[in-house]
C-alpha cells in the first residue's frame, strides 16, 4: 500500500507539511456544518459536541502544524569532529506507511483525521485509517474534505486513504509495507492488533490506546467540605458522552463514613437524562457488564435502565476488600463504581495493584494534604496522568500532555496518543557520519536554510538563537 | 526482583545517580589492570583491546551522569493554565526494573557495566544483568567492583545485580516485576525474549541490536583511487577483532570493472595473521555459514581455514544478482563477502530489499559524488546510521549516535543502544495536571532548586537562560 505515497510524503519539506495540514484545518472548519449534519445523523451525539470536536480536531492539526515548523521533533543533534572521533549529524525521520484504527466515541478527534492521523502525517508518514463500522457516512466525507485539501496544497497523492470493510484489520496490521499502527478502543481488540503485529516476520510497533477505570480518590476532609459542589462535578464527569470518555471516572474511592457525598453523588445521577451509547453492540456489552457486576455482590444505589431514550446512568458501591476481578476493569458507559475505603494506605495500596491506568486523581484540602504524598507517588507510578482537584475528563491537547500510561491503558506506556509528543511515535533516528553538507537534510547542514532547535556538541542551541 | 531497589532508586536525586555512576567509572579504572588480567584469560582479546574497552566504558558512565545532571532526558514540558485550559506539567519518569543480556563480543561495554546497564541506572531503573556464558570471571569481577561503588555512592542494595544460570533468560523476561529488556547478540536469540515479552500478560519492551551486514559501497570512481589506501582500510575493518564486531562491513559493493581493488583487498586479507573467535560454539556457527557460502556457489577469493592460532580471513565473491537467501544475512566471524555490480542504481535497489541495517557507507569520489544522491537516500531508509568515506567499526558514544536501525538490525527501530538516547529507552512520560508545588518533582516547580531544560508554554528554555 502507499509506497508511490510514502517515496513522495517523506521528501516533501516540512513547511509543505504544515502548510496543508492548515489547509485541511481551514477545510474542516469550512465543512464544518456538512459533517456535523452527517454525524449527527449516525450518532447519538448532539451537534453542540460534535462542533465542538471539530474546532478541537482543526486546532489539533495547527498545532502539529506549529510543531512540525519548530522541528524540535527532529531531535536534531551535531557531534563535530574531535581527535580519534568522527562527525556524527544526527535528525529523526518517519518510519514508513501507517495504519490508524479509527474510535466511534469521538468521530472526529479520534476518526479519519484524529490525532493519529494528523500526526502520523506531520511526521511525513502516509496513513490508511480502517473507518469506524458505526461511522461510515461521517468517515467517507471527512476523507473527502481532507484529502483534497492536503492533495491541493503539497501533500502527494495517496497520502491518505480509508479502508471500511469490517475485516480489514489483521490485513491491514500484516501488510508488509506497514510500519506502524494506531489504535483507539478496546483492551481486546489493541491487544489482538498488538499480537498480529508481534508475530510478523518484520514486527512493528502498535500504539494502542485502550482501556482505564482512572481512579478517583477522594480524600477524608475534602469528602466532607463542599459536598454540593463536588458530587456535582463528579456526576458530570461520569456520565458526560453517556460515559463513554475513556476518562470516565470508573473506580471514586470514599471514606467509608462520607455519606452525605455518597447520597449526594447518587441523588445527582438519578437525575442524569437517559442517553444511547454508540450503538446496540456496545449497548449489550454495556448491559453484560452491569451483569457482572451484579453476580460479583455490588449493591446499585442508583439502578440503570433501558429507555426509549437511551440508558439511563449506573451507580455502584462496593468497599475495597471487595474490589476484585471483573470490578477493576473498565466499563464502557455510564457506569460508576463507589469504593468505601477505611484508610488512604489502603487506598494506594490498591492503586499500585490496579495496573497501568490513563490517569488518576485526588482530590484534598486542608488536613488531607498532608496525607497523599504516598498516593500521589503511586498515582504517578501507574497512570499517565496526575490529577489534583480536578477531574481527568477532557483532555488539553498540548506540549506537556501525556494521554497513555502503563498496560492496559495503552501498549506502550513510553508514548502519548494525544499532545505534540504523539508525533514521535512515528519517527527513528538516523545518523550521518562524516557525510558532506549536500547529501544531508537541510536541518542537519552546517548552515542550515531552516533553522530548528539543535544540540551541537552537548549543547542545546535554539532555532532563534 | 529488585523491587525495593526499585522503590529507593526511583526516588533518589539525578545528582546522586550521577555521583554514584562517576565512581563506578573511577572503580572501573583504578581496577582495569585486574579486570584485563581475568577477561584476557576467558577470552582472546589482547590486553590493549580490553584496556581500551574499559577506557570506553568508563567514559561511557561519565558521558551519563553529565546527561542526568544536565536534565534534558526528562523532557520537562509546563503548560500554565490558559481559558478553559487546565495546566499541566509533564516529565519522564523510569520505567521500572529492566533485564539486561550482556554480549560476548565485548566483555566491559557491552558486558555488566556495558551500555544498556548504565543507560537504565541512569534513568533510575534497577538491573539484573544476564552475564555472558564465557565470562564468568570477568562478569562477577566487574559485578563486585561496580556494586561496591554504587552502593557506597547513593545507589541503594540490589539497584545492580547479575544472574548467571544459562537458562535463567527466559523466566528473567516472564518476571511480572520486569519492565524492559536490553539485549545484544543473535537474531534468533533477540527475537525469542522479543517473543516472550510480547507474550506475556502484561507485554513489555524488547530492545535487542541483533545483526546486520553493514551494505558498504565503493561507486566506480572511489574504487580506482587510492587502491592501496582503501584496501588497507577494507582489510582492517572487515577483520579487526575477528570479524566479530556488529559493525564489520560483511557485504562490499564493488563495480565489476574494478579488478585491481578486488585483487588489492585479496591479497590485504590474505596477510591477516589468524585469529580466535570468541568461543567453540562461534566457531562452528561460523563454520556452518562458509559452508552455506559454498553451497551458494560463492567463489572464494580468500579461502578461511582453522589453525591453531585460529581462524583466517574469508574473502568471497559474488555479483549482485545472485545475492539471495543466506547470502544476505550476517556471518559472525572474520568473512566478508564482495558482491560486484553493472550500476549503482543496481546498489540502490539492492539496499532497499535487504533489510534493516545498523549502518551503511558509501565511498565515493570525484564524478561519483554526482551519482549518489538515491543511494544516501536508500541508505537513510533502511539504517541507522549513513557513513560517508569513512568505516562504519568504531562507534563514537556522543549525543548524536545512532546504533540500532529497521528490523532485524534491531527489534526497535525508534531507538539507540549507544550514545546519550539511549536512556530514552527505559522511560516514559507523566503529565501532574492542576498539581500544587509540594507534590511535583522538584524538576517541574515553578522554581526548581535544579535547573533543566524545559519546554515552557510551547518555548524551550535552556536550563542556564
Amino acid at each position: 500500500m502507499s509506497s508511490d505515497a510514502w517515496t513522495l510524503l517523506r521528501s516533501t519539506e516540512r513547511g509543505v507539511r504544515a502548510r496543508g495540514l492548515r489547509a485541511a484545518a481551514a477545510a474542516l472548519r469550512d465543512d464544518a456544518q456538512q459533517l456535523i449534519a452527517i454525524a449527527a445523523a449516525e450518532t447519538n451525539l448532539s451537534a453542540a459536541r460534535l462542533g465542538g470536536e471539530i474546532e478541537r480536531t482543526a486546532s489539533q492539526a495547527e498545532l502539529f502544524a506549529d510543531l512540525i515548523e519548530e522541528g524540535s521533533h527532529l531531535d536534531a543533534a551535531i557531534d563535530h569532529e574531535a581527535p580519534g572521533a568522527p562527525e556524527l549529524r544526527r535528525m529523526r525521520v518517519p518510519i514508513g506507511p501507517i495504519a490508524v484504527f479509527a474510535a466511534g466515541n469521538f468521530p472526529f478527534a479520534f476518526g479519519v483525521f484524529g490525532g493519529d492521523t494528523v500526526s502520523a502525517l506531520a511526521a511525513g508518514c502516509p496513513v490508511v485509517v480502517k473507518t469506524h463500522p458505526d461511522l461510515p457516512g461521517t468517515s467517507r466525507a471527512t476523507h473527502l474534505v481532507i484529502r483534497d485539501a492536503l492533495e491541493s496544497n503539497g501533500f502527494p497523492v495517496g497520502a491518505l486513504r480509508i479502508v471500511t470493510e469490517r475485516d480489514a484489520g489483521r490485513a491491514l496490521v500484516e501488510d508488509p509495507s506497514v510500519a506502524g499502527v494506531g489504535f483507539t478502543g478496546s483492551v481486546a481488540g489493541g491487544r489482538a492488533l498488538f499480537d498480529f503485529a508481534a508475530a510478523r516476520e518484520t514486527p512493528i510497533p502498535v500504539f494502542a490506546e485502550m482501556s482505564s477505570t482512572n481512579p478517583t480518590v477522594v480524600a477524608p476532609e475534602a469528602a466532607e467540605t463542599d459536598v454540593a459542589g463536588l458530587s456535582e462535578e463528579l456526576a458530570s464527569a461520569t456520565t458526560a458522552s453517556a460515559g463513554q470518555l475513556c476518562t470516565k471516572p470508573g473506580l471514586i474511592f470514599v471514606p467509608e463514613s462520607a455519606t452525605a457525598l455518597i447520597d449526594a453523588v447518587s441523588e445527582r445521577i438519578a437525575e442524569v437524562v437517559p442517553q444511547a451509547l454508540l450503538s446496540p453492540g456496545i449497548t449489550d456489552r454495556y448491559e453484560h457488564r452491569l451483569d457482572d457486576w451484579r453476580r460479583a455482590g455490588v449493591q446499585a444505589l442508583v439502578g440503570g435502565r433501558s429507555t426509549a431514550q437511551g440508558q439511563t446512568a449506573t451507580l455502584g458501591i462496593t468497599s475495597l476488600g471487595e474490589l476484585t476481578g471483573t470490578l477493576e476493569e473498565e466499563v464502557f458507559g455510564p457506569a460508576t463504581l463507589l469504593v468505601t475505603y477505611a484508610s488512604l494506605d489502603e487506598v494506594t495500596g490498591t492503586l499500585l495493584a490496579l495496573g497501568g491506568q490513563l490517569t488518576t486523581t485526588v482530590r484534598a484540602t486542608g488536613r488531607d494534604l498532608d496525607a497523599i504524598d504516598e498516593l500521589l507517588d503511586a498515582a504517578a507510578s501507574t497512570s499517565g496522568r496526575v490529577i489534583v482537584n480536578g477531574m481527568p475528563t477532557g483532555v488539553r491537547v498540548a506540549w506537556a500532555t501525556t494521554h497513555g500510561g502503563p498496560y492496559p491503558a495503552s501498549t506502550n506506556g513510553s508514548s502519548t496518543s494525544v499532545g505534540a509528543s504523539a508525533i514521535d511515535r512515528w519517527m527513528r533516528p538516523v545518523s550521518w557520519q562524516s557525510t558532506p553538507d549536500r547529501f544531508l537534510p537541510d536541518e542537519l547542514r552546517e548552515h542550515p536554510r531552516s533553522r530548528v532547535p539543535r544540540r551541537i556538541d552537548g549543547v542545546w542551541e535554539r532555532a532563534d538563537a
